[in-house]
């Protein structure tokens, strides 16, 4: 199921410039001093990236990139791909080559392996919370910054979509727009009259009649916005198929199922990235 | 406790440039255009940010300068200081000015306070649970990739110390260093003929065994790793204030007490930045 | 009629880069060697920007900002607003201040005006070539490198509607595509399961077949490529609202009110960005 | 002829970011959404870039970049070099490889080479016109920001020299600096003055006075303002070959060739890189 | 005399970049954690710039603008202009404001003002030393990697002259390009091809024989490298006045005299730039 | 001796940046335009580099990447390793390939390799003048702006040692320090408390009575400040090992001795890095 995701390919280019700007925090201008005190100059090693929990990957690419910005000669063997669910233990990726450009580069590697493989854990586990339901499990613009599509792409990688990318890509009308706007239908309205053909419009409501008025004027999609199950199925009830029905708000493991289970199209989760904890993974060596 | 933290503060330099990556990630090219349709071009708006839960704050500063990135005329009025405990329903900051800026920024700006929050809120809860032990709590290397120096500020927020920034300014000889270097003694002894003298030098040790050798040469520090209690008890008493006593490895708030009571010197726990959940703090408006 | 265009206004932000770069090109390390030799340091000019023809002007933003990076105390005052259709001989814009931050920035001031008001009447044009029928005319990918969010800009200010930004915030499902993917059908199946529920998905046809074939699927717009007058006005027939309809493929000025005139909704120009001549405008100094 | 033009070859350097800028623009965060959906990971492609017109080709190379910015692996084969002029239809370089990776680079590569190609060809129609003649057609500083060295190459392809690269490579004196420095003697002490021995200094005149007054000073060359082809005339006659005369100012195709038959050495065109329309090429695809 | 030099100011753009980059080395991510741990964050200081020995000064703007990247409202008030000549014990500048920002900003302020100072002290020798004969002194592209601009303004400010600013705007042919060329004329002639209207041909000769053969065509400038004094007396004979002539080669302060009283127009020196030692300045500090 | 030194090397992306800024600075945007007119472009040419005097040798990593970032098939040899100590009209290292590429890229690497072996040969000098005792020569922060990573390392390469890289990862409390922190003992607790367990504290003193001061506190290192030779070895006597003793302030090769003899461990030389002459290589070609 996971394998639909990741032909959504990371970009080469956005990977390359991500490990050159976390490899520049790691090293700053004097680099690795304890390798380069310690380390013989021609030193080989192999080291094997190890899960130590049961998760979802997703960043060996990113990992691969960091040992190939230090050493363009380093072998990076993938043992499983993006997107592989994985038992504790599990054998992740072989990396053999110089052993200075090993070390220096293997926490910048770890990190974005662990943080990038606990985000697609943590979807995976509400993707799997609403299995059988209708509902697509989103991510929302609560990311880290810097690392948006670095997490987006690792919710694909759990089972889960993407939202909007930012706030250039669809528009999305909340309580503040329409304060200022003068009104839901002005609001809409302007948004027509702004957006080009190809911008999908979509509208917070928080209760039935926002909704129903909603519904009036000529939207993409609604935000069912801090809905109660049962507001939520009378939601889906109203909207009929017309429109796509997003639940959004405080969502967590406890309630996704029952909020799934409404009907609802989209259920959108800030927590599976700004609150996923890490995936442990190690980095075991050989030095020879 | 948390004041002697943050007079070192996060420069401002740093700031700009981590708000403007941040703010590119979210407006791409082309902008936030529910904004641009729906705000008229001079609404002014005001909005208080609020604690939703209880914690400790880290990125006012930051915030703000997401803000005056898209309007330098916005006003931001800080209500609390970074390192401040906060009970839920605090008020932290007051933003006010133009309403198209002050929409724009606002995801950037939570996406910042809430991530550095959660990791000093975080913090606190481990350096309340070691209070009254001699032990200092420090970060380590595992941060998110491109906000090394916002997260290390963030611990000094929630009153925890810094390990090293990166590989370049301390030396930590740990057991692949030691192989490859042909022994303890031989690395100790490349660490110093190649260290500058204004270089510490912390070794890794994992039984009392290391440790005696270590201590048989001149060291700054020990890190203890993932040693249980009475082990650490016993190396404090061999070191006997002579070096820098580190423990290390799953560090959890259930053992960390048990850890600080053994005396060691500091302890350093990776869940401070690679695994805390955010803050949830809330940005509440009022548009004119 | 333009009004409605420039509420989405272009960031302060991508303003100041464009113009950085183009003072880099046009100053490179050394500087402006003439105005340095001759105009004395404490030299003082007002400059009146006057459009030599009639037409639309779009990029006095711009002309600001690159005045404003050689010294921020220049003084500029926008006599009209981007959007505005002027006759020829209209005074744009009042610069005044250092002579030397003047002289050394209106090439540059210009370029970009110059350029940005040539698209900006080109599409002007073909705005006015439709009046009265349904159509809007809308720009492509088909821009100049660099310059792609100034120029969708400007075809805002010209009248003209915005096509997607780039690759990455809606599906086109062309030719190549639709045989890579193994037909129509696959090819919508493997784009609606890609998308996320805030993307658009328009597709190319070529012939009433094929459209009746992607309207058996759920796509948002259809390509007319390429088609007569008649064809399109079977093509809006067929479609009966269902989906939005572009017309697309080689449309000038001579062909694009019968091209309207079938009830196409949007009509995309590849010649509004890539083959505008700029509008002639100078910028006349009285030196003190 | 175009010949001892391309040996000026654009720097590789130069190429590889204006590429990585393009493709910014195009792909943002997410990239080609639509082919990751469509286009199977490991399909294949070639293309062949046809000229759809007659015309000069400028920005293989360009072209070529774009492809290999996003897959080395590409094979760019050229068909025509830069500078050749070619008929309708003409195939000008064929391309293979991972087909994703061409589909989602096409349009970069089109929009380089579409664009500069125009150039080349609209200088072309200038340098035929004057053929015979002992005028050289050169380019002026009014380009398209951030282009000036492609479009200076493209001039080239097509037959023209090139004015000055910009403000600092040049000296040259115009009206507003003569009334600034307090006459044209002064103003050419002064840059004789300031300007090292390897810069050459040009003087604006408007008049056979202007210009008797410019010749009894040290210059290099002078530029003839918009005078009118009796005007040049008189002015070569005065000039007698002491100095490059260059006329300047609203020069077309329909005027250049009586100017030229004036005898200045050089003609400066504005119109070749500020209003050139595109030279239309396409990339026809066979997907395997 | 050195008046006439700082009137081709250094541009503010430039030198914000320097000072950045000079300050990123120098703070890292992580500060200046000396002030931020013993300066208290409202203190402020008053500071002098003093002239340790006699010398001409270059670089104050820069220095300023390393306090300013700090904190703009620091306040920088300059004494002496830049190209003044001092005394021993001069004081140059006062700064005052936030202590920390002083502190901090402190060695990049005055690395670039020794290095600069100390390269327009070097020059001023030079200068001195030729004082009374036709010649210039003028640098050479022998800079250091990142500095040049700011070398060659410091030349300037010690009464030099510059050479070309690098290989794109000036001709400059050497012994190696005749010998790939097939000869001095094949040289000149696919030079005078090459080149614009606007750009100067300069040709490196070693002896009369060869000078001859140069000035049979038409060039601007000949380099007379590594002659003697009665070499150059008779080179600047045949020369008589067609051409400028420079003389360079391991040209000393015991040797430039000599060389100057031959008669050539420019001597260029490359220890102005790549052996100059810093002039020594120091900052007092008055600390509140 | 140097063989210790270099096996910290300087990283290949470090090394990368400066040579493409440098390259910046001599191609600008329109290239090298001696070669592009007299260089066929397919000539060859082979070259070796030439120490003109003796020396130490530091940067051919350097010079090679900037031959490889024009032309990534250039072969470059390095006939000496860096730290190598060589006698005048050593060869040190042969380069071969397409002669533009050799032509366009000579002066940059020249500048760095000049600059750095400069610096290596100065260090050399001092370093041998203290033969025999037990100082260390160390550099200071005294470094050319955007050069500190290559002069540090040009510092090893001469048999030198490094301070600390900049404000970031050392403290080292000054006299303004003191006084701002109201005393000696304040200060060095206010670093205590503020700094992490593994940065080291030095604390500047310039009499007896602050160092016996200093040593009443738990610091690391004592710089002793424009000491006579007296003085330091009375200051030596008194710290009797405890901590590593600096002596520091205007040493030259005539006092460096008499310092070392006195006993302290490390000596700082600002005119190692601020004031070394270039040492002269040349370049010498054969064209094909």
């Amino acid at each position: 199921m996971t394998h639909a995701r990741h032909d959504m390919a990371l970009e080469k280019r956005l990977i390359s410039r991500a490990v050159e700007m976390a490899l520049d925090e790691d090293l700053g201008q004097t680099g690795d001093i304890t390798t380069a005190a310690t380390i013989p100059e021609g030193a080989r090693a192999t080291a094997v990236f190890q899960a130590r929990k049961a998760g979802i990957i997703a960043g060996l690419e990113v990992a691969e990139a960091a040992f190939h910005a230090l050493d363009p000669a380093v072998v990076f063997e993938a043992l499983v791909h993006d997107g592989a669910t994985v038992p504790p233990a599990a054998n992740l990726a072989r990396v053999s080559g110089n052993a200075r450009a090993l070390l220096s580069a293997e926490r910048v590697a770890l990190n974005f392996l662990c943080h990038m493989s606990g985000i697609a854990t943590q979807t995976g586990r509400f993707v799997e919370a609403v299995r059988g339901t209708p509902a697509r499990i989103v991510d929302t613009r609560k990311t880290t910054p810097g690392l948006r599509a670095f997490e987006k792409y690792a919710v694909r990688c759990g089972g889960g979509s993407n939202h909007r990318s930012g706030l250039f890509d669809a528009i999305l009308i909340k309580d503040n727009h329409i304060v200022a706007a003068g009104g839901l239908a002005a609001a809409i309205d302007a948004a027509r009259a702004h957006a080009g053909h190809t911008v999908k419009i979509e509208v917070e409501v928080t209760s039935l009649a926002e909704l129903a008025e909603a519904l009036a004027h000529p939207v993409d999609a609604v935000l069912l916005d801090n809905m109660t199950p049962d507001q939520l199925r009378d939601a889906v009830r109203l909207v009929a198929g017309r429109v796509v029905t997003e639940a959004s708000g405080g969502v967590t493991l406890e309630t996704v199922r029952r909020i799934a289970e409404t009907g609802v199209d989209v259920i959108s989760v800030g927590a599976l990235t700004h609150s996923a904890p890490i995936l442990d993974i190690g980095l075991d060596f050989e030095i020879r």
